[in-house]
């Protein structure tokens, strides 16, 4: 008898009862504001996922030998945004109720949201670490507050001030900056630096990890909804997301914002599928 | 003194209280549920309108010697279709108000719904032209209600049976076939048969023309979100824009649909262009 | 439990032991000569293929209602094409074993060949319809004999004269429209005429069925590896394979030649999938 | 010894001496008033004319049986019309002393008054015949007299009233029509229509043809500088120029306005290098 | 009364009459020698540059705050350099004699001439910081002198030795270079060293500031006409435009060679516009 | 008379008996396992590096000083490795019976084979110098040993252990890397780290250098078959090509894997071509 076409990322074939990270991803960008098309990267990093090998000579371990189910993407309404953030946190609830690790792949970035609803219910004491161009702590966009221009904002209510470190951040209103400041949450402007001293500090803490692409400088990673230059280096952020996923308890984690419709050259999405890799690879 | 940028559609600079015609933008695409971007179109639109004359030697006619106003586009919020149709039919309402019959340049094809609003409040023995692919007749999309794929069931909602035309179907799940059948719209499917006699019937209505430029074979329009392949010719459509809306009581009109992320060699925002300059210069 | 990401052509999800019809996708295009890519095809169709309805108003008919396994792509091994031929002839077996109708979809036209002598074992007396831009008859290919340039001229090694009917054909050496004219094959030029005729005559024979997407005209199907102008019509393809795949006893059939890479509007894949679909629903 | 990597449009590589028909390039584009580009279209020609075959089954020809001689491109400076011209100029006097046909490939459309300035230099009595989609008959373009948009009404200045026949245009400025219809040259509109008459009338007069490819409709012809739908298909073209080449007395002949960077699926250069190759074919 | 269409570069929309700075367009490419297409570069801009935010985190300062004109484009005729080079130059006397910093958007490089034209009128005295790739020396190109290759040796023809200093320099014919060190201008090749000694030098000066964007590494500004890889780094860029801007006398300013057509992932408009944010923010 | 269209690299136009270095394309690409398009390269390659100049900054040398043949490129069959491999060893045989050096223009990576049994037959002692992201270093792939990912591997086959030193290695299975460290060859993984010692240790023998283009990072070199983030920069690598060109005994080399079809933006052909101007002037 033949087999069914099983689609999922590169070596994360384990059946889901021995897995330990469980991938899912949410094809969803209709709060986008600029360019949209996230909601084609689940699908666009599993089927480029084979121009990667399995094996990590960075880490010298292979995805053969880890446990990852990839449970494939959730239909959601584009155009409801509760809508679809609800399901996405069901999908990560069941998940973690199984005491896996939920791995999401958006999709815009708003799709944190319903992930970290999920985590937040289960990890009371969570805290986050953001990589992201955009501060995105606004109070709302254009009167909107399930935006991805807010979804840090809307995380931050639920838990609160001095639990939210972000990092790259090179763009937002200037009201952004300033709520940050006043110690809602740490921002380090521009670049990674302080991740080290960050990751000595928060070592013992629950962390949920949440990456937005466009933290990478457009050379690297063009095939973005909103481009902002000034950015990180790859080796930076690959480094980066090794030490996060090594050195902290994460609890959930999620990738984010690759929109395939610019990324003509498909380098992006090579870079999202080898992103993914060393965080799974890297987390404990 | 230097003047500012004014941008408008070729030939639409009339001044607001002259116009007879006045153009508006609704670059809006959040519900669309295949491939994204018709956002843009509105601005696209604009830009390679400058790629045609202003005269039609179709019609013998020019557009400087028309009387169109160039509102530009409505700023709306991506991921809130309410607040979007709300600012859609305020902007009609008021076109409307002051005499002027409101043209409008989307976005998906949802946009047409906040226009609709507008005008069947205004005109309520309206009826309804609709040329497409899609019947558009769903009841809901993934549980979502304001949908691109729903829009047309939405208008019918507002004036009932027997009151919309729908041409050049030819996609759509076989219980939106049976709804029109049942009587509730009339489907001359796959081309434009029986336009004539429509507008025979139709000709002293108050009319609302809703174009889906999909309608077109994908071969004439390639640059759209769900492009369904069987289709009519450009000229076909041509001789029938000019045909309804040099011979019916158009109140309002709309034509969407165009999406310009995927019309890699611009033809198909030519051809938006083309259409909608000869529907200009058609209309009463 | 979370279900793993099975990925099929839309509609197409019935279990393998109830099927009458079973896709297998070869991703293969070693042997293309001007513009490779068609490799991607299969993957390319499955994905794009959710843009579509399952339903057909052309038919009135619904792939839900039909019996079709996907099966997903096969292996292949760039570089070699007579293993490449190896794997997908046992795939043609194992379906043809099972009493189910092998449905290829490629790639390049060379992988007609694999499947073709999986059929002719089975169905010694079969005879072939062939649709394509070009004759495929070569005896070689700069000294290669397994060239999607010479497919047709290999399956008529197979079988003998008389048993192959192409249709459409419009590019090829002089001496290749020699050979068929010399009683070898039967060639319809240019267009599709003559095909009401040939299947009355083929109506009680076994037939395989090849389509090479490029008989179309390259405005309906920019994205193939070797564009020729002066095809047919989208709508011409359809009724006829409607036709072909309806009123004569399809032992097998292939579409290949989609190239995704030249496919940037996505509107050959569109193509593709529509014709795809059609042909499923009309195969009895 | 290795020779030098000679590259000309495919089968046309007599020697110079022997040839008929020489071809050369003219990559210019500086007056391009939409989208530049047309500077690649020589060069992309003979490139891609190898997806071709060399034998034309409409005509049971082969260019290896012509005699043709590629001379390759001008080198034109960019920014200098005149001197551009000049130069063209040149090269068809040279080709025109040596009684061979100089069938130049443009470029944008204002390189035809180059060639055309020596081939009525030696025909005095030529008559034009010219497929376009536009007029091209205006006094001049933003002030600037030798531009794309002003090389017929260039051309017609140098032979007058009655001598220009303009097939298939379909856009102008009203005043260029009218400047056609006082009887300066004569317009067929549109379409193809008349052009029988046309060649009936002129067989005995010296012919210069010079065809701008947006003639064609943009879904045969999307990689122009400025698509105009509503043209003629690949068919009517073809069956057109195949007429206008074996029936006329051809002194010289041009194709220009392919606009590679707008040809993303190469297919409107596979017209080209089709068109180019019926052309040649049927010289007398 | 509803609002004409007003397009501006986000955050610059000041009245003409209290703004310090105005932005003026020139949509012109005629002598582009590689790829054109920068002519759609001041349209481009102005779109894409809604993706960015009005404040700057570097140096915390918000475009809401600046007092900035947009005038919008000249319209310029392709294919007569003088011409263009007159209206640009009117319009940067215009603004010069109303007080203002003329700011101009190319196009490629050669329309610098006519802003400079005007600057060197009113500020005699005036000196150039020049960021190019290419040396732009060259005394004529293809028998042309108003080429974007000779622009810089136009200037200095205005100006004479000793007033050019040329930064991130890394193509040229040899004899440009030696026309540098000779003395007639002073390169800094390759990078950005002695930019701050030249500016030191140089504060007490009149400075035109002309910045061709193609001294980016291709890697963070692929589309330009002419990419020259070994460039500078965004980042680099900024600071030193920061600097340039805000230390010296600027009394007029260019950013030009951005070519849209060669940017299908949108990154190097995005870079050209904070590029541009970021010299206004600057401007003293 | 006229001349033939003769195409070469820019300023490699010397006469074959004198030239000291002699360019040959390969395009080639069956065996590509990811995305094909590397046969178009050497084309590519020609026409865009009149992009570039002939005189280099970096080396202060000229390519008109050059004495350079190009050999145009070989006819392949594609599907067939053995035959392209045979035809490639020819070429490169003749090259070298001249006492010549060969600096073939790929294609993928296994064309190097074919070059490399003609050096190793007249330099029975040659070592290899390798630059790529991928080992190259497989038993076979899928069945296939001719093929992209095993050619190092063959090349190791015919000179053993100890001569082959790969450089800026990040992708390969685990035991390739296995095979590298058991002492069969010397992989310095992720950059050019001990190149300087390297070449001190082999300055004296004879050297074969194989430069894979994906060594570069994607943002500097985008449109390659398998794009590996985390190379080198452009700088790093020219840097180094001029070493290994200048200091060591070149005896053949060659540059491959750019793809052209997945460089939309033109900066990877940019990039080539300034590779291939830099290592033609460095060599001795």
């Amino acid at each position: 008898m033949l087999n069914k076409n099983i689609v999922n990322f590169i070596g994360c074939d384990s059946e889901y009862n021995i897995a330990e990270i469980v991938l899912y991803g949410a094809p969803f960008d209709s709060t986008t504001s600029f360019r949209p098309g996230a909601r084609f990267a689940p699908q666009a990093v599993r089927t480029d996922s084979f121009g990667l090998e399995t094996y990590s000579p960075y880490q010298n371990k292979d995805l053969t030998d880890s446990k990852v189910f990839d449970s494939g993407d959730i239909e959601l309404p584009m155009g409801s945004s509760e809508a679809a953030l609800d399901l996405i946190e069901q999908r990560a609830e069941k998940i973690l109720s199984d005491n896996k690790i939920p791995f999401l792949i958006g999709g815009e970035h708003l799709v944190t949201l319903g992930a970290f609803r999920a985590v937040v219910k289960k990890f009371p004491d969570i805290h986050i670490i953001h990589f992201d161009a955009h501060t995105d702590l606004r109070e709302e966009y254009l009167g909107v507050e399930l935006s991805h221009a807010c979804v840090i904002r809307r995380c931050w209510e639920l838990i609160g001030d001095g639990r939210i470190y972000q990092f790259g951040i090179r763009s937002g209103e200037k009201y952004e900056f300033d709520f940050a400041k006043s110690g809602h949450t740490f921002i380090n402007p521009f670049n990674l630096n302080n991740l080290d001293e960050t990751i000595e500090k928060l070592k013992d803490k629950d962390i949920y990890f949440t990456l937005d692409l466009d933290v990478l400088d457009p050379s690297f990673f063009p095939g973005t909804g909103t481009p902002e230059a000034g950015g990180i280096s790859f080796t930076d952020l690959m480094n980066a997301v090794i030490k996060v996923c090594s050195k902290l308890n994460i609890k959930g984690c999620d990738v984010n914002e690759l929109c395939p419709p610019y990324d003509n050259s498909g380098v992006s999405t090579a870079v999202a599928c080898k992103i993914i890799r060393e965080m799974i690879l890297a987390l404990k």
